[in-house]
C-alpha cells in the first residue's frame, strides 16, 4: 500500500486555502497511486488555532469545510485530515468542549474520527484549556491493513525512553496489544535546535520496542512565534529511517507498506543539517518570511546600526523576502562611530538591499530642548540613551506606517533576558526575529554564514562566494552606542559568561547555588538574576519573537510581573511586629 | 468555635512578607478567642504565582516558608495556609508535578494538606499547566467539628446551579455524604462587574442544597491584570449571609459556629456597593495602586489630553496614590483645542496634582524635516497622527526614566478593541489602567464620580462635595486630536453601538449573523469585526491591563496574529488548479 504524506503550511484560520492545499495534495498522491494520504495534526486550521477556537463560528466553519472537503476529495483516497470534534456530552460529563482529532474522510464523507488522548499542556502549549483528552486506542482498518492513529504528543510518553511518565498512558502500546500492522503520528511539533534528532532516536526505541514501522508527518511552517521544521520521516520495525521529508519545506512523499514483509522499506531520505547554526538558519528564514507573508505583508524595514545583530536579522530577511522587500535604515547620533556607518553600509551592498540614512542629532536636541526646563539640573543618563533609542523607534515606525513595511526588531535573547535594550525604542517591531537567540550564538550564526554563503539561499547557485557579513561587524567589541565609548561590557558581564548564566537559569532551571556551584561569580550570578526578574515588564511588551530554543521569552513564558520572587537572599525569619499591612 | 478569616493582600513571591502578614493575622486571631484561621488560596505566595511555579528552588522555599511559619504561629490556633505541595509520585504515574493545596498547620508543624480538585484551565486561569488535581474529599476534624476543606473552583461546579456540568465531581456534595458539619472555600476569586452577587447566589444554592453552612474566605489586592475583591463571606445552613468581609480591602473578622444550633449566627455584614459603577471605581484604583507598590513604585506620571480618558485615570491614580504621587503632562500640538489645555488644567486643579506643558510642535517639525527627503511627495496621513502620539510617548517615558515615576497609559476597551491607538504612543505605559472599560462605561464612571465625589476617596471627608471631571470633558465630542477637526466617530461607529458590538463579539462569544440579529447594521458588525482581528498585533504589545469584565484582552486572550479568519465571508471552495503552494 502506497501513502502519501503530506508536510503542509497551513495559515491559521484560513479554512478556505487550507483546505484547497490538502485537496491538491490529494490530486498529487492519486497521481502517484496512493490509497491513503496523511496530513498534519489540525491541518484544516493550522496549528496553534488558539482561542479561535473559543469561537464558535469558528468550529462550525471547520465542521461545514470538512464536509464539503470530504465531498471534494477523489472518492478512492482515504485523507486523514486534522480537525476538531465537538464534546457533545461535555455538558452533561463535566469535560471540555472539544476534541483535537483525525477525521478519516474517503468515498465523499467523513467515515472515522479519532481523538488526541495525551495534550500538552506546558511551555507553548496549552492544549487542555480548549480540549478533552481521547479515552481509546484509534486505529481502523484498510484493505486488509490495521492502522494505529496517534496525533503528535500521544508518541511522546514511552517510560522506558523517558525514564519516567508525563502521562498516565501510552497509546503506542495499547496500540501494539490490539496488534496493528502500523503506526501513524500526525504532527504540529515546533522546532527547537536538534529536536529532529532527539525525535528520530525517541521514535526509534519505540519502533523497536513495539516491532511496528512508525510514519511520522509534522507541519511545516512558521506561526507567530513557533516554527514548525517538518522532517517527516518513516521508520520501519527495526527502527531503520526509511524516508525523511525536507526540512522547512512544504514537502510531499510516497511511503510504500510492504504486506509481504510486514515493513517499510527503503526510500527517499533527505539527509539532515550538518551543523546547528546552519539548521537554526533556516528555521529563522522560515519563521520571519511566513511571518510577513501571513500577515499579509510582503516587505520589511530595520534599522541597521553596523552590529552583528542588526546585521543577521537583515540578512535572515534577504533570504527570506528578497533583496528587494528589505529596506534598511540608518540613523546615525553624534555618539555614533565612523565603522557603524561603514559596516552597515558594506553590509547593505553585500546583501544587495536599499537604504535611507537619517541622522537623528537634531532630533535629539529637540527633545533635550522640550525637556531642558524640567530636566534642569539631572545628568546625562539612561533616560538621554532611551531617547535616542525611541527617536530611532520612531522613524522607524513613521517608515512601516508610510510605506506599509513591517518593522523588523532586532534584539537578541541575552539582552533580553537582562532588559538590555529600550522599550518603545530597539525593542519596536512586529517582529522579534532574534530574540530567542543568544548573544554567542548570534556570532557563531554569522561567522556560519560567511563560511557557507552558497547554503544560506543569499546568493544565485553560480555565485562566487564571499563574505556577507563584513568582518569588522564581527571583530569589533559591541555597543550600543547611546553615550561616548560605550561598550556593552560596560554594564554586561562577558556574553560567552552571561550566556551560560542564562541557559543555566532559563533553560535548564537551575537555582543560583547550582549555577554558582558551576564556577559562576556568585556575585555576577546574583546580578543576572535580578536583572532577569526586573526586565520581566519589558519582556511582556515585546513584538512575538520566533522560538528556537525549548525555553524562549514569549507564550510560553508566563512571569508576574509586579511581583517579589528574587531566588537569593529571600528568606523568612519573624519579625515580632503585630500589625497586619492593610 | 471562633473562626477567623484573614482577607489577606499578598505579593506574588514575596514569600517573607505573605508569611509574616500570615503570622500577624494569627495573633490578631488569637487575640480575638478563635480555634481556627482562615487564609485565602496560595495565601503563602499569593495568587496566580504563574511560571514562578516551574522554578524548583521556588518550591523550596515555599516548603521551607511554610515549615518555619508552623513553628512561629500560636501553638493552639490552628491555621489553614495556601501553599503547594510536590506530587511525589508524578513521575511515576504520569500526572503533574505540584498540587494546589492548603496546609492545616497546628502545634507547630503541618498536620494535614489537602489538594484543590477542580483545576481551572480557561480565561486567565493555567492550573492544569503546573497542578495534579487532588482525587479525595477533603475535610478535618477539630474538637469534634467535621469541617470541609474546598479550594476555590471546588464550589464552582453544582451542576444543579448551572445546568450543566463543567467537571465530573463536585467537592460539596461528597462532602455532604460524608457529613461535614460545615465547608469552608479558601478563594483567590479574581474580580469581574457584579461578580460578587453570583458568588453569593451560587454558594446559596449550595449552603441550602447541602444543608450546610459554608465560610468563603477570599483574597484581596491587585496582582498584574487581575484585582482581587475580597468580600469574603459566611452562609448559614439556610442560605442566609451572615458575614461579609469589605470589598477591595483587606479585612479580619470572626465567625462563630454554634455547637448546639449546629449553624453560624448572624454577624458582621459589610453591605455591598449601591451601584455597578462604584464597584468598578472601588477595583481600579485598588488595582492601580497595588500594581505601583507591589511594583516598587510610588508615583505615576501620564499625559493629560483634556479628554475623559485620561481624566479618569488621573482620578483613580489619584485616589489610589494621593495627589502628591501623580504627575501629569500636557502635550499640545497645532492640532489641538483650546480646551484640551484648559479641561486638563481644570481637571488638574480639582485633584490637585502638578502638571507640566511640554509643547510638541517644534518635535513634529522635527520629525518632518528628517523624513521630509524619503517622504517627499506623500501625503498628511495615519503616519504623521502617529507621529505626534509617539513623540507624546517619549516624553512620557523620558520623564518616567528621569524620576522614577510609573508611566499609566490611558486607553479604553473600546479603542484597545478596534486599534484606534498608536503602538509604542498613547499606549505607552507600565500599566493600562482602563483598557477593560468600554468607552460608554468611562462616561458613566466620570458621571458616577461627580455625583458621588464624597464616595470616592478623592475628597477628605469633611470636604465639600465638588465637581471633580470637568463637566466639558464629559460633553464634548471624544477626539484624537492629530489632525484639525478630527472627532472618534470621523472613523468609529457611535460609541454606543460600538460598544454593543464588541460586547457581543468578545464577551458572549456571537457570530456576525447573531450580532446583526440585534438590529446591528451588517457593513458596521463586518467592519468592527474586522477591524478587532486586525488590532491583535497591536494588542499583543499592550502594558498589563486591570480587568475588570469577564473577558479581557490580556493573559486570558490568546489569539494568533499572523492569521486569517474573518468570521464573515470565509467559505470553502474548491479551485480547480492543482497546483500546492509551496
Amino acid at each position: 500500500m502506497k501513502i502519501a504524506i503530506a508536510q503542509l503550511n497551513p495559515t491559521i484560520g484560513d479554512l478556505p486555502k487550507n483546505a484547497q492545499n490538502i485537496l491538491n495534495a490529494a490530486h498529487w498522491a492519486v497521481t502517484k497511486g496512493a490509497r491513503l494520504l496523511l496530513t498534519p495534526e489540525l491541518s484544516l486550521c493550522g496549528y496553534p488555532p488558539r482561542d479561535l477556537l473559543l469561537n464558535p463560528g469558528f468550529v462550525q466553519s471547520m465542521d461545514i469545510t470538512l464536509r464539503q472537503l470530504a465531498r471534494d476529495l477523489p472518492p478512492k483516497l482515504a485523507v486523514l485530515v486534522g480537525t476538531v470534534e465537538e464534546n457533545l456530552k461535555a455538558h452533561l460529563t463535566g469535560s471540555k468542549p472539544l476534541f483535537n482529532s483525525i477525521a478519516l474522510l474517503e468515498q465523499g464523507s467523513v467515515q472515522r474520527v479519532f481523538h488526541k488522548r495525551l495534550l500538552p499542556t506546558y511551555d507553548v502549549f496549552d492544549e487542555n484549556r480548549y480540549f478533552e483528552p481521547g479515552l481509546q486506542a484509534n486505529y481502523f482498518t484498510l484493505d486488509n491493513l490495521n492502522i494505529g492513529v496517534t496525533i503528535c504528543e500521544d508518541l511522546w510518553n514511552d517510560e522506558e525512553f523517558w525514564g519516567k511518565r508525563s502521562y498516565t498512558t501510552n497509546p503506542i502500546a495499547d496500540l501494539a496489544i490490539l496488534g496493528v500492522d502500523l503506526t501513524l503520528n500526525l504532527s504540529a511539533s515546533p522546532y527547537t535546535v536538534s529536536k529532529q534528532r532527539f525525535r528520530e532516536t525517541m521514535l526509534k526505541h519505540s519502533a523497536v520496542r513495539f516491532r511496528q514501522p512508525i510514519i511520522y508527518a509534522n507541519q511545516i511552517g512558521g506561526n507567530d512565534d513557533l516554527i514548525f521544521d517538518g522532517c517527516s520521516f518513516a521508520l520501519n520495525s527495526q527502527g531503520e529511517i526509511v524516508c525523511r521529508l525536507r526540512a522547512f519545506k512544504t514537502d510531499l512523499q510516497i511511503v510504500e507498506f510492504d504486506e509481504v514483509q510486514q515493513n517499510l522499506p527503503m526510500g527517499s531520505v533527505v539527509p539532515t543539517f550538518d551543523s546547528e547554526d546552519e539548521e537554526i538558519w533556516h528555521a529563522l528564514v522560515l519563521g520571519l518570511g511566513d511571518y510577513i507573508r501571513k500577515s499579509s505583508f510582503s516587505k520589511v524595514v530595520l534599522g541597521l546600526s553596523g552590529g552583528v545583530d542588526s546585521s543577521l536579522v537583515a540578512a535572515i530577511a534577504t533570504a527570506a523576502l528578497g533583496k528587494e522587500n528589505v529596506f534598511g535604515v540608518l540613523m546615525p547620533s553624534p555618539h555614533s562611530s565612523d565603522h557603524s556607518i561603514s559596516d552597515a553600509l558594506a553590509l547593505a551592498q553585500n546583501l544587495g538591499i536599499k537604504t535611507t540614512t537619517l541622522p537623528i542629532g537634531e532630533l535629539m536636541q529637540g527633545y533635550d530642548k522640550t525637556l531642558a526646563e524640567l530636566f534642569a539640573g539631572t545628568e546625562f543618563g539612561l533616560t538621554e540613551e532611551n531617547i535616542q533609542s525611541r527617536i530611532r523607534g520612531n522613524l522607524l515606525m513613521a517608515i512601516s506606517n508610510k510605506f506599509g513595511y513591517l518593522l523588523l526588531s532586532t534584539g537578541n535573547k541575552s539582552e533580553m533576558a537582562v532588559g538590555y535594550c529600550t522599550l518603545y525604542g530597539d525593542m519596536n517591531g512586529g517582529l522579534a526575529a532574534i530574540s530567542d537567540v543568544p548573544k554567542t550564538r548570534v556570532y557563531s550564526l554569522c561567522r556560519w554564514l560567511n563560511n557557507h554563503p552558497s547554503l544560506s539561499g543569499l546568493l544565485k547557485p553560480q555565485a562566487i562566494p564571499t563574505e556577507i557579513i563584513p568582518q569588522n561587524v564581527i571583530t569589533k567589541a559591541p555597543s550600543a552606542e547611546l553615550k561616548p565609548g560605550q561598550v556593552d561590557q560596560d554594564s554586561l558581564p562577558p556574553y560567552d559568561i552571561l550566556d551560560d548564566i542564562l541557559q543555566r537559569l532559563i533553560n535548564n532551571y537551575q537555582s543560583a547555588a547550582q549555577i554558582v556551584a558551576a564556577a559562576h561569580d556568585p556575585k555576577v550570578v546574583e546580578r543576572v538574576i535580578q536583572m532577569v526578574a526586573r526586565a520581566e515588564f519589558k519582556r511582556r511588551q515585546a513584538p512575538p519573537g520566533l522560538k528556537i530554543t525549548d525555553r524562549a521569552f514569549g507564550t510560553g513564558w508566563r512571569m508576574p510581573i509586579a511581583s517579589n520572587w528574587i531566588a537569593v537572599n529571600n528568606t523568612y525569619q519573624k519579625k515580632n511586629s503585630s500589625t497586619l499591612a492593610r
